[in-house]
């Protein structure tokens, strides 16, 4: 048995025990958890500084350096965090649904944990506590494995709070690391499906696509985000413009940045100069089909623009003749997870809501409300893209399956 | 472009035409589609002839071969089968939820058809007819890849119900049929992630784990049932007998018989033998541990008959000293489908529900209920025997996902 299989052995061992947890124990253990994170700061802090005096060797960015980066005021965070999901409602043994047919059998379909979950992250520690205190709270054992550039950090985390199970009584093996980052040990956990329920990739869109393409256990898809704001030609061209403004600027690197402006062809006058007007406030660079670049000056867009996330400060500006065009036109390059309309037209306000396949379809609103602090979940493992088991923000319900559990007096099928 | 991507495309440009069809277009497809099969009934029996002589020709097993023949009878099964989907309420468009957070937008959750659905599945015709009906009523196109064998009898029904499409005016690509069964051609199947949102394969044990194995699509795992009943020290005796004879003999072939006896040392004594009397009848083959061979004779289990679903008049027969020794058992070797105690205390029936993990955990019933007639949702599409989307019979709702359509007011994020 390789170390690999021990350790998820180990953590399917823990399911039994996590699933009969009551949501007090399971508060305290979050709370408990939380305070030790403190506690330990300067222990955590140590191991950080290693990865970041190796991550600087290396010569890692100064993006990837400050998301590795830990400090007091972000392990107070990750606390923070843990005390939060303590507060949510547990969703373990809810009775969803309660029927009797003419058998006579009482069917009880009612929420249980999935089991164990792997999660695979890059260089970002923050995931590790976060991640943790989810799974835990939903009676999940969680086996994670983090990007090689955050190794110590994730050793000190875990360290942390295996503690914290020991010292509440819980089988330490709630939470395990995987320690060896190469990628042949990584292409044997996503082929382990004897012991790991689900998989969810965190991270890239590269990372994202080689857990869709090597894992055999069944995968959650979060993240990529190529979203779209279309402007109907009803639209109030000022509220358009705000909220166009807001979705690109107010935070670049996040999954539900708008990418990419529709607009259609009798509110582009008007509209474009305004919103170029704004946006040249934070230097944006507009990308522009031929009927854009006529109305005001910008770049060309190219085909590949409009499947681009450019999570940067670039627009891909498209105009359409109507709003049945804009929405195939968005249908066809958007990957799944954000996009809205702005218009006074109830009827295309409809329209748009029915025939846009996203997880989240908005009317006159910014699309960077996807997330689950904004939909009233609180803490999210990451926002689905894909349809199957959950779709848009994934609160603590997405980390649960159900069963059936089934009184009979003694019936047997005829 | 292949013809597997060309018809992967086509399907995906049916979803928009399919998600906005009204419950009465539908229903009126599905009950045309049901007339027509029974008219063509001469054309599909022509096809199936050839199927069945080839099958004869390359020595197909009895069993195989009565799985494949078609008759005006089963044509008519096929048919009533649609007008009872037809029956079912449609859950596309039904509001899940809807709440307005602290930000005041209004979020509405929405069923919706999960787009196009995969179906890879053996050398039964009838799963085609079925497999359309249950995707059509979701709104969701489907791509069916039967066995070779099966061929000219799917070519023929796939040939009737897109006849009946076009007549009622709805996209043909709604159902279409991969008539290249070679095993490269299915490998490409299983990678068409740009065209499929899910796959389902309904088959042998060996089939879906192939599916598994390499599919990059969601797959939805259905089928292999090692079902176990436990008698508890304080059941009925005579209410045991009945449901494990039920279980094991009512239909032999099925995902949800019995494979396997637990039972508690101190019942095994009277009710071993009453047992087997009863299981006499048909003949069934006892293979039981030392304990069980102490009270009745019968052959002497080895390790790998507590992990086998023999599908035959073949029971094993474990011995325990308790109700945890038990249900440890049962998580070992089950394979997460139906699993069942007979008991007349209380607190031993919720110990079993809350601590076994299986889609469908039943107190004093034959594991035979597990199927969506039984529980009462109609057809189903499988039984599925993952924790991921659904779990347990599949009826319409594990066919659909879900989208947040939310309305705003100019609403940006701060």
């Amino acid at each position: 048995m390789t170390l690999l299989e021990q350790l998820g052995r180990e953590a399917k061992a823990a399911e039994p025990l996590l699933r009969t947890l009551s949501e007090e124990q399971k508060n305290q253990v979050l709370n408990q958890a939380a305070e030790d994170l403190v506690t330990h700061t300067e222990r955590i802090l140590r191991a950080n500084e290693k990865d970041m005096i190796q991550g600087k060797e290396k010569g890692m960015k100064a993006g990837l350096l400050d998301r590795l980066l830990l400090t007091p005021e972000r392990i107070e965070g990750m606390a923070e965090g843990l005390r939060q999901i303590a507060k949510l409602p547990d969703p373990i043994g809810q009775v969803i649904d309660e029927h009797t047919p003419a058998n006579g059998l009482r069917i009880r379909k009612v929420r249980v944990p999935l089991g164990v979950i792997g999660i695979i992250y890059e260089a970002r520690p923050n995931v590790t506590a976060d991640a943790f205190g989810l799974c835990f709270k939903t009676g999940n054992a969680v086996v994670l494995r983090g990007g090689s550039d955050a190794l110590y950090s994730n050793q000190a985390i875990v360290a942390v709070l295996k503690e914290t199970l020991a010292s509440c009584g819980c089988p330490v093996s709630a939470i395990s690391l995987l320690e060896d980052t190469s990628r042949e040990t990584a292409a044997d956990f996503m082929k382990l499906n004897r012991y790991i329920d689900v998989l969810i990739p965190r991270g890239s869109a590269g990372l994202i696509a080689s857990v869709v393409k090597n894992s055999t256990i069944p995968v959650i898809e979060t993240g990529s985000g190529n979203c779209h704001i279309y402007v109907d030609e009803t639209a109030d061209p000022a509220m358009a413009a705000e909220i166009v403004y807001n979705a690109k600027t107010q935070r670049i690197g996040v999954c539900n940045a708008c990418e990419s402006l529709v607009v259609h062809e009798r509110a582009a006058s008007v509209f474009l100069p305004m919103l170029a007007k704004r946006l040249a406030e934070k230097e944006v660079e507009l990308r522009g089909d031929e009927r854009a670049r006529a109305v005001i000056p910008m770049k060309e867009a190219a085909e590949e623009d409009w499947g681009t996330e450019y999570l940067d400060y670039i627009l891909s500006v498209k105009t359409v003749d109507s709003i049945s065009e804009a929405i195939a036109h968005i249908n066809r390059y958007n990957t799944g997870h954000s996009e809205a309309i702005i218009t006074e037209d109830k009827t295309h306000a409809e329209q748009f809501l029915r025939e846009v396949d996203a997880a989240a379809v908005y009317v006159n609103a910014s699309t960077r409300f996807t997330d689950g602090f904004e939909f009233g979940f609180g803490a999210e493992i990451g926002i689905s893209t894909q349809k199957l088991h959950a779709r848009g923000p994934m609160g603590l319900e997405a980390l649960t399956s159900y069963k059936y559990e089934i009184y009979g007096t003694g019936q047997i099928r005829g």
